[in-house]
């Protein structure tokens, strides 16, 4: 570490190394580039970040993040209430807005279940889910959920406690990806590729 | 972008992108890592880069960022007085002093000289280390460039605008670095060994 750079911009490397994609040494590199245009970037991030920590709420319905509670998709009254889209978390929440392809609403799980790291069904929002799919307004929940094993565990689960809702339970596709070069695709893939196929 | 995340979301990524080493993906993971670890993360983070902007400045006599002016480094009277390392920008005076060998004061040049870029003498300060070497107080100038054609090209000129001051001035060796495979080593570094080769 730089010994003679001052106890806050020690820390503020210290900080910004905690980041995911950030280690010490891109940390100081970030600092530099931090101090050099204090007013152009320093400045709008220290407010930014403060903005966020003092705004950024937990929707109460869905489980995303935002500045307003219910959130603004949650809010969002063109969006179609009888749908639900269960994500493990914001990131997945994101990643399917970006895609655009979805208008309904959201689930935020809050991770996935895991025999290995201890993590229970009481550890996420699975009660919230049934609750909101019960009732007879949801038609449909789609799993979004990684085509991981504790991905795949969680979706065998959450569809087993759906039952009784009534709502159908759907998943993602699993197939080549867009832009999928077969030689660089994993055999399983390829053989859940070649099971679900359909007529050109 | 994330269209559902709100203008104080979609600020703080955007503001993160700029960052050296981080791209849009990489600052969403990080505003994801922040917004889970609010208290842990976020709030640090806001208040030390809040201090920074209100407390760190540029030292006046050596142009180095520090929460004193002097910095710290110039106010340490432990430090050889009659001794300044030049170099490029405060990066390379961290990691001047990341490696513990240099006991005297520094002189951040803020750049190099560059025909390409357009800078001169006039926009470095240059000015500030002609005078601070003169009077005889300064023994010696070493120059801590960059091995490149404007580093050599900017201590060649520094070399020449400081014959008036009669410190002795001094550039840091080069060869193999620490380490080094001779079999990974660009040709010029390895004329340059050979060159200056020294008794085993």
């Amino acid at each position: 570490m730089a010994a003679s750079a001052g106890p806050e911009i020690e820390r503020l490397i210290a900080l910004l190394s905690k980041l995911p994609g950030l280690g010490p040494r891109s940390a100081r590199r970030a600092t530099l580039a931090l101090l050099k245009r204090r007013d152009q970037l320093l400045g709008p991030l220290a407010d930014a970040l403060a903005a966020a920590r003092d705004r950024v709420k937990t929707c109460g319905v869905c489980g995303a993040l935002d500045t307003t509670d219910p959130c603004a998709v949650c809010n969002d009254q063109s969006r179609d209430q009888t749908l639900i889209c269960v994500v493990e978390d914001v990131g997945a929440l994101w990643a399917m807005e970006r895609a655009g392809a979805f208008r309904g609403r959201y689930h935020v799980l809050g991770g996935l279940l895991s025999a290995l790291d201890g993590v229970g069904p009481e550890a996420l929002r699975v009660r919230e889910l049934v609750q909101r799919s019960t009732g007879g307004s949801v038609r449909e929940v789609i799993l979004a959920l990684p085509a991981t094993v504790d991905g795949q565990t969680t979706a065998h689960y959450l569809a087993e406690r759906l039952i009784p809702s009534g709502a159908a339970v759907t998943s993602l596709a699993r197939g080549v990806p867009v832009g999928g070069d077969l030689d660089w695709l994993d055999d399983g893939t390829i053989a859940q590729a070649l099971r679900a196929r359909r007529p050109a």
